[in-house]
């Protein structure tokens, strides 16, 4: 299918795959459920990289690794654990030409085996990271949001009260926040999990919920209070103020190569990516016009001129200067592949002094731009086309967020086509969750850390007003 | 063991682990032959990545991510590489909760899963790398140098013929040498390994061999000419300039975490690690001495002021300031680790205007360093380690390389203590290498590139001169 025709039939199935083979981001590969990163997408995952793992040093963590192979045993020390990912596991039981005699399975968190490893290194580490691939072998899959192996990196911290952990739990789903707004330019909405969507082994799950361009919700990161729980089931402890040996506060969080698709299907557009420019491969790509048989000097080297000033000032620029290619192929790739700004050089325009200006946000091209100021005014529309996604994935947002009384006003919201948030109250009655999943394959997806409804707003399955009432937010979701 | 005791009874098993573990560099896991990087080592290894990608990328090659598992059957392909990996694989059997319908192993190295890939990518995409974890079921293991799972790069070239794809082979070593000279001061060896020590199906392997410090070598990089054989066997094509599709040509490279390894054993003395300034976490260390319930502000102050000012250079610069700690178990803390320089800020000195400084290579304890001048000093100190480190390294291994005409020779070579490198002539009888490991435990660990001995000088084993004669180099290796 057409991307075109997937954004008009709302086929976002067929959308997120369209956009991310068309834009060689991935391709799917010979192992069930598992994709290949192609260059484009991997180098979106290494800005990202760079970028977050800068605010997880910066906030006072450090980076180690852990084994991929996790004893089978270590899952079933925490009860709720085993039972959420043991399903989902993929199993080692040969290794070097013999079977095990102890069963592993390739990591789907790493929360047992950084446990063991914790309790022995009493009083020290207390704040780690790592970048890793974990593996969660999954029935339905599809490119980045969901494969059976990904990249992520999990922080995992020990901390002396309840308190403090849970204090760690929120700067780190904050820490997301600022990834999301201000990189990935897509508004996110922080909250706590339901008990039914919480982590398998946490006390509280907070996450990031942001609304893709078809009004499905996405999760995209997590931050766990995990109680005592592992700490109790590894016996991972510290010398607290009184010389007594105590169990630690714990926590964990996580984001994965799932923001890829959180990007592909937060910012597209009929013809394909679009891409933030904080975390694009290219922030610029120049394209001298070139003419067949005759010189073409003047043209490449004003491109090669602007191809140093740009890169100098530390900007991510492509030059294709390939001679088989036609314009009108290129211009159509990058647009494919969602570089925020094309910069056209023919030699007319040049001997007047101009070149050609295309945005990939809105889609504008503008000629006969003057080369003096040229490289400042660049630098200034990838700041707007980064601000301007950000203000048009917040605008959608609010267009489709809706507040609700009643399961009879949700029916209008949920069924119609654009879809997104539903703003409701909830007395904490589990019948919504089973109603909502049943009648409209929705969910809770979060109890918002900002809540913004009136207290006397009505809960929508009791029609009663109650403190006790947690404001919610449901939508559809990925 | 103590690393000193071990340095003295040149038990490298012992010190290896003495020193990463004394050091904080890492720390046997629970799964067997795994270990855990812990931050300090796994800091090492984030800068050699820093430097390392940026070289593969200015060679003109693009990163991508390719799955973990490998479908048994791919391994199966290619005759030679099953041969040799598939007895030391770890294979998923199940997944979801089921038994698998085919196999998977954990990758080993990524030629078969990625020649799948590039066979599908006709035209594009002919030089790619991969930061990844691989798997090889190891017997016996040792931390760094030989670990069931280790972090490495895969680097994976196809070109149109076969002159260029020996091209990328040798250029790449190159770049692995300039890595390990240039950064990780340990001057190597580039050879051809002989066909009984080629990566399983290469038609040539090419690797570095560091001497390390207890006079054994070690291989620490390979680049690989892979002839045809895997192009055939996944069917990589390509259309050639007469529009016919033909098999590309192929090489694969790699580093790993084992570089760490080589780090410790080629640069320590009887304290414990010594690190080269370019890939220490931290290259310098300021230890303020504290006074306890005194006033220590200006001690203190001065400390920051150093502190940021390092840093504002782009030097990566620890402050110590815990006041429990005394200043001797710090000052032993980080000899352990190996900090290039240590700066020591003394109330008293301060009133001299100066300061202390500790250089860990040559362990010189410099008093009444004027503070004036003292940031450039300590700039072009970090300089001297660097160069001096490699210089010793090379001294050593000059001292250590001894000339052999006959396998008596060889006797007194490798039945020294300090071993070495022996080099020899060889007219390439395999018996050759059978003398070597049943009589000394030794190989030959390659061909130089870069040959020494005149031309008649005679075979070891024949004891003739000829033209087909080829120079080897001898060692006891890890």
């Amino acid at each position: 299918m057409s991307i075109d025709n997937a954004v008009k039939e709302n086929n976002a199935e067929s959308l997120l795959s369209d956009i991310a083979i068309t834009a060689e981001l991935a391709d799917y590969s010979p192992v069930k459920g598992c994709m290949v990163i192609r260059p484009y997408g991997y180098a979106i995952w290494e800005n990202i990289q760079r970028i977050l793992d800068k605010m997880i040093k910066d906030t006072g963590h450090e980076n180690a690794y852990f084994p991929l192979l996790v004893p089978e045993s270590f899952l079933q020390k925490e009860a709720e654990h085993v039972e959420g990912f043991a399903p989902e596991c993929a199993v080692v039981t040969h290794a070097g030409g013999k079977e095990l005699s102890e069963r592993y399975v390739i990591r789907p968190t790493s929360e047992t085996i950084i446990n063991h490893m914790f309790s022995k290194w009493i009083n020290s580490y207390r704040k780690l990271n790592q970048w890793a691939n974990v593996m969660r072998w999954e029935m339905r899959t599809r490119l980045f949001l969901r494969t059976s192996e990904f990249l992520w990196q999990e922080g995992h911290t020990c901390h002396a009260t309840h308190e403090e952990s849970k204090e760690e739990v929120i700067k780190m789903i904050h820490v997301y926040e600022d990834l999301l707004h201000n990189y990935l330019a897509l508004p996110i909405h922080i909250g706590e999990k339901t008990e039914s969507e919480r982590f398998a082994g946490a006390v509280s799950t907070f996450s990031i919920e942001a609304l893709m361009r078809d009004g499905k919700a996405l999760q995209a990161g997590t931050s766990h209070d995990l109680g005592q729980n592992f700490a109790k089931a590894f016996d991972t402890t510290f010398t607290d103020s009184e010389n007594k040996l105590v169990h630690v506060w714990q926590t964990s969080w996580g984001v994965s190569t799932r923001l890829i698709g959180a990007v592909i299907m937060g910012h597209h557009d009929e013809v394909g990516l679009i891409l933030p420019p904080k975390i694009a491969p290219y922030q610029v790509v120049i394209i001298p016009i070139l003419k067949k048989n005759l010189d073409n000097t003047k043209v490449l080297n004003q491109a090669k001129l602007f191809h140093k000033e740009l890169t100098d000032l530390g900007l991510r620029v492509k030059l294709d200067d390939r001679e088989q290619i036609s314009q009108g192929i290129k211009f159509n790739e990058y647009e494919q592949k969602g570089v925020p700004l094309r910069l056209v050089i023919g030699e007319r325009d040049l001997e007047n002094g101009c070149v050609e200006l295309h945005r990939r946000d809105i889609r504008s091209k503008e000629k006969d731009i003057q080369i003096a100021g040229l490289i400042e005014r660049i630098v200034r529309l990838l700041d707007e086309i980064q601000s301007g996604l950000f203000t048009r994935a917040l605008e959608y947002r609010k267009e489709n967020t809706k507040i609700v009384k009643n399961i009879a006003e949700l029916d209008s919201v949920l069924d119609s086509k654009s879809l997104g948030f539903a703003r409701a109250m909830w007395n904490g009655d589990v019948e919504l969750e089973r109603i909502l999943k049943e009648k409209f394959s929705a969910s809770i997806r979060c109890m918002p850390l900002r809540p913004e409804l009136p207290s006397d707003h009505p809960c929508i399955i009791s029609g009663t007003v109650s403190p006790q009432n947690r404001e919610i937010l449901i939508a559809k979701a990925y």
